[in-house]
């Protein structure tokens, strides 16, 4: 009765679950993180809880072929070592693979959140198995997952799929944290929204927003309402919202030419009205052949996407 | 004595390798390309020379493991089908897999000559065996190959690697032959470079083209060694060259993070004053951990990047 186990690491809960060999999720629950005592925890608490929870669903460690991690942070894929989390408060290198390997007994993988999502919709969500799709996550910031040939790619640093910073405003008009500008996460993210809306109001026209705004109170959340509710500003910034995140599939298109651009996050929440607009802008400004048959799709796992793509995972590299 | 049989299909010739199956190449030769009667001769000239030079080299078709072949066309590549080439006067959909298999017996695979080049390099060029590769060929066009986990990527489509129809002008002033403006190839192969030179040109500034432009004979050449010579003009257009590959560099960077972009094509024998340029531009815009221990290095194989790269293929997906 061999099982898969699968651990989505976040800054509030631990998303757990356990497959079988073919990827079908027999049980899934989270626990909280515990981030005090520098996160010294969390590992010891995944651990006992799959044990625990093994007891109810009848597996035991010899059943177990791996157990796949997501982690909130820059990884190391090959060496399985986390190079700090600042959610956890993990503030340094830290060899989670070997760690969780020496608490267990049980062959461990580790990847970034962002990846192991864009496997899991990849497989089994919005991307419908095909092989070459690409994630998009619009939240606080902007991440990204790339998927060719059935693999994550991680790239020599580890740095692929860094779709928030690929330059798409030419203007270069506000500050990024990784200490460039025009970066997309500057235009599209949650925070990207805002930086818009101050920068496009005082234009002169009425919008029901001018109050968030003079209070400083104003939200992503709020903006896609007004636009919603018609308000010209509201729709102003969708749409620029759009027409970056559709320069930057145009770039990820003549690079990968994935089957699939999956959106997901905080931000997609926003929903048809703004993935019509990116489909508006993204097909004129691509290498026709680089966007045939290529679909713009919402994520359809939720947060179940992180376990689904850290099992995918221990499939993929130690079965 | 088992051996691998590689042929890179050229306008003019087809360049032939003999490999052993740890892909050391044995033997090469060129044969001319029959294009006439639409190109029906071509395969059967390829297989003949094979069993012709077998007969010479001392292995028969009982030894081939399986033959690559790099096809100056649109691949699709799971089922070995170009879909027509221009330059061989091959003006339809072509199973070359299938057809290459009854001519011989022997099992083949097939791929776009970009792509086998940029396989080449990547494994036994100026990649130097690194598992994540990019090649830029600039030459009458921009091609490119992306080569990631040790596997090209092809994509959804086969448009994958399409690097130069990324976006890079942003001002969108030059047409290019795939309907969009603003591509890369309008601004960075050879009739990309007389476009900047014909643009820039009459900004006040003497230069040692002015003859060659106003009589419509300016080359990318004469252009290159105007610069080398410390002319205006030529340092301008080359400078601007070498910023728009940057552009195109730092998107790649952000989707796929290379450690090696390997230049080729006519127009990289520029060399230093190109590069040196494409480097300075490149860091500025490019996210950090996406550029860190990136390297843009020259292509190092020349004219057997293709027959190392198809050999290549045959180990990967046939052996």
């Amino acid at each position: 009765m061999d099982r898969i186990l699968a651990s989505d690491i976040g800054g509030t809960t631990c998303k757990m679950g356990v497959f079988t060999p073919e990827l079908e999720l027999l049980h899934k629950w989270e626990i909280p993180t515990d981030t005090s005592d520098g996160g010294s925890r969390i590992l010891e608490n995944i651990h006992q809880s799959f044990q625990s929870e093994g007891g109810k669903f009848g597996y035991s460690r010899e059943d177990v072929i791996g157990t796949g991690l997501g982690v909130p942070g820059p990884v190391d894929f090959n060496n399985g070592i986390l190079n700090g989390a600042i959610n956890l408060n993990w503030t340094h290198r830290k060899p989670i693979a070997a760690e969780f390997e020496a608490l267990s007994g049980i062959r461990a993988i580790v990847d970034n959140d962002a990846n192991v999502a864009a496997l899991g919709e990849q497989f089994k969500g919005a991307g419908m198995g095909h092989k070459d799709v690409v994630m998009v996550t619009l939240g606080t910031g902007v991440g990204g997952g790339v998927v060719s040939n059935s693999l994550l790619i991680h790239g020599h640093g580890g740095a692929a799929g860094e779709i928030g910073h690929l330059l798409v405003d030419y203007e270069q008009r506000f500050q990024c944290n990784c200490g460039k500008k025009g970066c997309l996460e500057t235009v599209a993210s949650a925070t990207g929204m805002k930086n818009l809306a101050l920068h496009y109001y005082g234009d002169g026209k009425d919008t029901l927003l001018s109050q968030e705004i003079e209070n400083g109170t104003v939200s992503a959340k709020m903006i896609v309402e007004a636009a919603q509710d018609g308000d010209v500003l509201g729709l102003r910034v969708v749409d620029e919202v759009a027409r970056y995140i559709a320069i930057a599939l145009s770039h990820i298109s003549a690079v990968t030419n994935p089957k699939y651009f999956i959106i997901g996050g905080g931000v997609s929440r926003a929903g048809r009205i703004l993935t019509d607009r990116i489909e508006h802008h993204y097909r004129p400004i691509t290498f026709p052949p680089a966007y045939e048959n290529t679909e713009i799709v919402m994520a359809e796992l939720g947060n179940d996407a992180g376990i689904y793509g850290a099992a995918r995972l221990v499939r993929q590299y130690l079965a």
